[in-house]
């Protein structure tokens, strides 16, 4: 995307967007492009996941106060991980699809983080250097899977479709990521308006937290948890339906717009 | 590994043990060669992992009645799903490094389910046309990490060093998976000795169950809990130290040994 908002075409110089395009020498070469000089692109089509290889997908959960009320569950001391399988994920407009049989499956906007480098047991003020860029996000839950079916979040937040991510990958250059809006709404109702500057734990701290306990590796995705608006903590609790349509945005880094469909 | 113990390349037939030699095809053509007649390796040097392309390990909780029992756990009604990050794998011999700052690291053996293709929604009866093989694990387990630190075992699952895999690969025509032996020894002594038909879900619910909730992918590591005799089951419980050797075996899969070594 150029700075008038036309689409324009990273081939044939990147192949895609992968481990060696995240890394600090990758985004530095890209960031040498003058984008107006690279091919338009008029009909864009669908659009899949701005990155080509995401290795894994750790989630954090419970890191808007407000939404660890309404999720009756205690604010946590220390940040909450799980993990989404990396077959969940899907373009930024595609469709979510209902799983047959299930019944509570549920909207949460993210900024999704994106490493660019091996990171292990990295300090706070240091996080800053292995992060590529930041994405918009939707950690899409089956709230009955994940709460209800003998523990483990994993369950309800890993089937396919389940991880939309894009339209764009956006280098950490151009965004500050602990100021950002995020809105989402369900059939054109506003139903989560949060702002990144009120995570219990902002970029920084997560990444230098989740490196303590993992190697963190060019192409892993950090979701950053969810402000409160999920349809689990409305009363009466309200979850997706076939015919939906879910809109997001978060602020610079584009929008999504999800159809809601049956499996069957 | 031929029939006499040598150890026999595949090189420069098979690049890597990757997703394409995982799939049905790819096993039939490895089946289909005289292993007698493949290279010699004299000095096999240090083994790695025998995948080369581990796309997300998937394990399996307090999947044997004593082990939930030494755990304090109830015994699940349904197969508990958890994650490990791929950065924690090693080969089969490896040091199992200790985190600095960790007191509670523990071993658990394990049987390995490796995926060899895509794999939606499988009913238990078809479940094992998608298993390319299986192999020995080590789920490498920080327990404060595990359980005390914010709810969510992958954090103490995760390490650099927390799953050694191998050393072999065994294809599904070699083995029973329902009927395996496994043992653990810490400094000689026999810590864990149990049997995979006592699985509380067997490996044909096991991937059947997983898939219900998320597309399986060639590659996938699916390992399927650890029998009783953990450290944290101990009286008062043990966890290893700077100096102690690990030794696991289990039928026709091979055997590990680890020297367990400080981070520092």
């Amino acid at each position: 995307m150029d700075a008038l908002g036309n689409v324009r075409s990273l081939r044939p110089i990147v192949r895609d967007i992968d481990t060696d395009v995240l890394s600090p020498e990758g985004l530095r070469f890209l960031s040498a492009l003058d984008s107006s000089k690279l091919p338009l692109v008029n009909q864009p089509g669908r659009l899949g996941s701005p990155l080509a290889s995401v290795r894994e997908i750790i989630a954090i959960g419970l890191n808007y106060r407000e939404h660890a009320r309404e999720s009756g569950l205690a604010i946590p001391v220390e940040p909450v991980v799980f993990a989404k399988s990396t077959s969940s994920i899907s373009g930024p407009n595609d469709d979510i699809v209902l799983p047959a049989g299930s019944e509570k499956t549920d909207w949460e906007i993210e900024l999704g983080i994106v490493i660019g480098s091996v990171t292990k047991r990295v300090d706070k003020e240091k996080a800053r250097a292995s992060i590529a860029g930041y994405c918009l996000v939707n950690d899409v839950s089956e709230r009955a899977w994940q709460i209800e079916r003998a523990g483990q979040w994993g369950k309800g937040k890993s089937f396919d479709t389940f991880t939309p991510i894009g339209p764009w990958l956006v280098t950490g250059d151009e965004v500050d990521p602990n100021a950002l809006d995020l809105s989402l709404k369900v059939n054109g109702q506003i139903r989560q308006h949060g702002n990144t500057s009120d995570l219990i734990f902002d970029v920084d701290t997560i990444v230098s937290y989740v490196s303590q306990f993992m190697t963190l590796m060019p192409g892993d995705l950090i979701i950053t948890g969810t402000p409160a608006g999920v349809g689990l903590g409305m009363k009466p609790p309200q979850f997706l339906a076939a015919g939906d349509v879910v809109d997001m945005s978060v602020t610079g880094l584009g929008t999504q717009r999800h159809l809601v469909v049956s499996s069957d």
